[in-house]
């Protein structure tokens, strides 16, 4: 196998162009193992392979420097950058991980696992060249769906204004995670079926220089027009035209479903581990499916993410025009919630825990100061969330609960979660964020609220004495088993308390518990710093309470066991009582 | 004078061109009698009289609704909407804010301040009204420069799969508050000198309809080409050419220098209070041209307000290549900021506080995990900073110092402020973002420490017992007093500290303050909520230490007196000495 032989991009430079086709199937074969047992970006990936290896054929890595999109095409990168191993050899699957890493290689410039900030990075790169008199060519990789994003637009038009070598691999294969969209997707598609001949050509239009490649699975055709951009002296983009899945037919046919898949058989792409039971995608979905059904002002918009609230393709048609998918593009899509809310309709924004966090601007002020009723569904906010550290799910308490007139809610089991979305879906005066549940889905019997207007209201689920146990959303359960070791280790029973708001304290209750209670025990399922708890903390400041917060340190995690995690913060019931004792 | 009789946009609809155009010249007067006595946004709204006479002629506000971007070029608006007497009258001009606001008047839908969001604002509205079954134009205005923000591209991408009536209106003066940056403004040119008519268009690639208007100040021409726009069922862009600060010589000559304006002479010109003595703009701007001429990796970065930190059009040019302006894109420029630190060049981009906010997710994802060295210079941050509501500097401690990795730094005066700036430009572990002082140039005889590198270290600045007082940042001189008056009323004197670092705590310091003192002070110069105190709270929160947190209570402020709003926060030294004894 070639692959084996090739330790540095200059390996594969003595190679013509039959061997590199070779190289590519070997490489899909690397991609398949890998793929196929551990699970990961399949579509990006297997269409991506042919470009990769014109790209390293064409420049020089490292000095000519490669910055990927979302960088979950990079792995045929990271093959032909010395970690062959890490898809070959199922014991080194653990030495790379799914994004670029400066951390792994010389030749990876950034971790980067957010989409659409390629281009503004290779621009800093490109500036710093110029800055420093050095030279090497830069190249930015940017696609599937990427290409909407705010920032990336920003890079695109700010690029115009380098006056030196800049390269932009536009990597179009008609695909976000789901379907493209937004206007421009369509320019994209004139200039596909007119060979990059249409006159009228976004890249242009933000002052670029443009070339296109219709065959973007085609290494000599893709070596031609790279050789041809490589030390220009001004900014470019290369259109190339993809096929994603390339090379595995269930995911050239299903592209959506194979964009990022679980491990699978790779024979039939049929799933190893099916999930069953409950999950809250699929209910959310249900939920809300009923909702617009009952009311034609009720309207669910996600991100181009549907499917984290099981919005499958089937169900989006069936919503119709009550389902917007904004495409990747976040910031539009709170302000235009807030616009949908201030116009009387009744909107429901969804997406990761870690995409809410380019919206910060727009939920303080095209949102909150407005006050406008719309409600944000963050999921995967949890430390069980995504464990990449460019995906972490742990920041968005300090992130959005210190914004004035948000109402952020922490469900702590099924029936409440959906009594506070039905509520927030419901009322008119506030802008509603719930953190949805991350923990398995949690039945209860206990009749939950349904009213949650009276903002700030704890509620006390068990009344005890000497410690108060605050358990907030997820935790609540954690809570619970802390409560039930405390006492039987200290033989009085604590109060215990669901909080169910984050955004505020409920003075009223925290004053009464000076009464009987000398210890408030905290836990959140997020970092400490900016959190819930630091907010009970302040409360007692001056009183001799003692308060113990339980959360995440303020660290940045890497493919982590959420056990050990715990653990390290000491947040297992066992740990807490002994710290208290 | 027309304008006296008009109390609704109705009674504009009876007036024929000529008349309208009398009450065009009886707006600029009332624009001149406020503008030049209370300071705003000159240019802007003189560019945009003509354009909001016609709008108001042809559509039927508030059934037809417009949502104007920034909403500074609102005036005209106002005065057609029933608040014309806050233009001529001035005992009224506290009536209006300098922004479009739903609490003075059903023609205004949204508070608005910060750029780029009308589009995805105005989506919302059209998508509200057609889930609700409605009728009605829904017109978003959008211009000087906000087209380059990332939400705006956003919004023009998404706008264009609306299936109903949708229109924005391009005011293009050929000016953001500087001069225009980016790619497309290159095509925005060309649309003009082609009258519209050439076939490479930023619209239609974004695929909209396209109109253009090449004098944007005729109202004749512009009801002309609104009345075609009208009603349709899709969305279209009205693109128009107007001329910033039109009607006021000055204005019309230097746009940059009369985008926003202080009180002035009206005949001449001439400022009405000259700034005397120093400012941290211009110091700033004269420190980075040193280290930017004694170092060429330097390079200092803005996003389209230059002289929030001296950066004149002078300055710019001697500055030359390591001067930046990316224009209205502050995403960008972090990440760009970032990708120049990877590559060992040395950025420093400085923005206000409330600007900052677009870029929460840039700071974390593409700055911090990737531990690039660069500077964030983070201006009005504080409550003596911007007052009104949509441009507060109070929020920026809990957005950004709960992010891992970043070093955020707060100086106490201006030898400290500018040692800090120095040690961060030439270290190169840590992203750092410096507060700049907002309460006035303060000078210090004290030596002040050029390393910062031992990361988390408070100073003890004076030494006392019983009482400590940790006063953060331009709040430490607040700090000083209260410690003085301490040593009066109490006979002793406490210890004073300034922290410096905002990120994290020195927890040697905090626990070695318990031999000797029981009450521990924070004085923060923002929201309390997520900010700085609470972690000293949260880390006394176990021991019988009393934790006193001074900061702002977490809500929107409006043009508010910032002595009041102190006192309302018992920040006073004497309130607070009264709270504690």
């Amino acid at each position: 196998m070639y692959i084996e032989k090739i330790n540095s991009p200059r390996d594969i430079k003595s190679l013509n162009i039959q061997q590199l086709e070779v190289l590519a199937d070997e490489i899909r074969s690397g991609l398949m193992n890998r793929l196929s047992k551990r699970g990961g970006h399949l579509g990006p990936n297997f269409g991506f392979v042919e470009a990769t290896i014109a790209l390293h054929y064409v420049f020089d890595s490292p000095k000519d420097k490669f910055v990927f999109d979302v960088s979950h095409q990079c792995y045929t990168h990271k093959m032909l950058t010395g970690r062959s191993n890490a898809f070959f050899s199922d014991e080194h699957f653990g030495d790379v991980s799914g994004y670029t890493d400066p951390g792994e290689s010389e030749h990876d410039f950034f971790n980067v696992g957010h989409t659409s900030t390629s281009v503004s990075l290779a621009c800093g790169l490109a500036k710093g060249r110029d800055l420093k008199g050095e030279q090497g060519n830069i190249i930015a990789v940017i696609g599937d769906g990427s290409l909407s994003g705010g920032e990336a637009l920003e890079g695109l038009d700010f690029a115009a204004e380098l006056k030196s070598n800049f390269i932009i691999v536009v990597n179009d294969n008609d695909m976000s995670i789901a379907e493209n969209h937004g206007g421009l997707y369509r320019n994209l598609k004139e200039l596909r079926s007119s060979d990059g001949k249409c006159p009228c050509n976004l890249f242009r239009a933000m002052g670029l220089d443009y070339t296109y490649v219709s065959c973007g699975n085609d290494i000599a055709r893709l070596i031609e027009a790279f050789r041809k951009v490589k030390d220009t002296d001004h900014p470019t983009v290369v259109h190339i035209n993809t096929l994603k899945g390339k090379g595995f037919e269930p995911a050239e046919t299903h592209k959506e479903e194979w964009h990022w898949h679980m491990p699978f058989d790779p024979a039939s792409g049929a799933d190893i581990f099916t999930g069953s039971g409950e999950n809250y995608g699929d209910m959310t979905c249900d939920f809300l499916m009923k909702k617009m059904k009952a009311d034609r002002s009720v309207v669910t918009m996600v991100a181009a993410v549907p499917v984290c609230i099981g919005f499958t393709e089937d169900k989006r048609k069936e919503a119709g025009s009550q389902f917007v998918d904004v495409g990747i593009a976040e910031e539009h899509a709170v302000a235009m919630a807030s616009g949908i809310a201030k116009a009387g309709g009744k909107p429901v924004f969804a997406t990761h825990s870690s995409f809410f966090q380019r919206t910060y601007d727009q939920i303080l002020q095209d949102l909150c100061i407005n006050s406008n009723p719309a409600t944000l569904l963050v999921n995967t906010a949890s430390v069980y969330g995504m464990h990449d550290i460019t995906h972490l799910g742990i920041y968005d308490i300090p992130m959005m609960s210190n914004i004035p007139n948000l109402v952020y809610l922490a469900p702590t089991n099924c029936e409440e979660y959906f009594a506070m979305l039905d509520w927030s879906i419901e009322q008119s005066r506030y802008p509603v964020a719930i953190r949805m549940p991350c923990n398995g889905v949690i039945h209860t019997d206990v009749p939950v609220d349904t009213d949650y207007s009276d903002i700030n209201r704890y509620k006390i689920t068990q009344s005890g004495s000497k410690i108060a146990i605050i358990a907030l959303g997820d935790f609540y359960q954690r809570g619970e088993e802390l409560a039930k070791l405390t006492a039987e280790k200290t033989g009085t029973a604590p109060t215990l308390i669901n909080p169910r708001y984050i955004t505020g304290i409920d003075e009223e209750l925290l004053e009464q518990l000076k009464a009987d209670h000398s210890i408030v025990i905290t836990i959140e399922d997020g970092i400490l710093n900016g959190g819930f708890g630091e907010k009970i903390a302040r409360f007692y400041g001056a009183d001799s309470m003692r308060v113990y917060n339980y959360g995440l340190k303020k660290e940045f995690l890497d493919r982590y066991d959420a056990e050990d995690v715990l653990k390290e913060n000491h947040l297992t019931p066992h740990q807490i009582l002994d710290d208290i004792l």
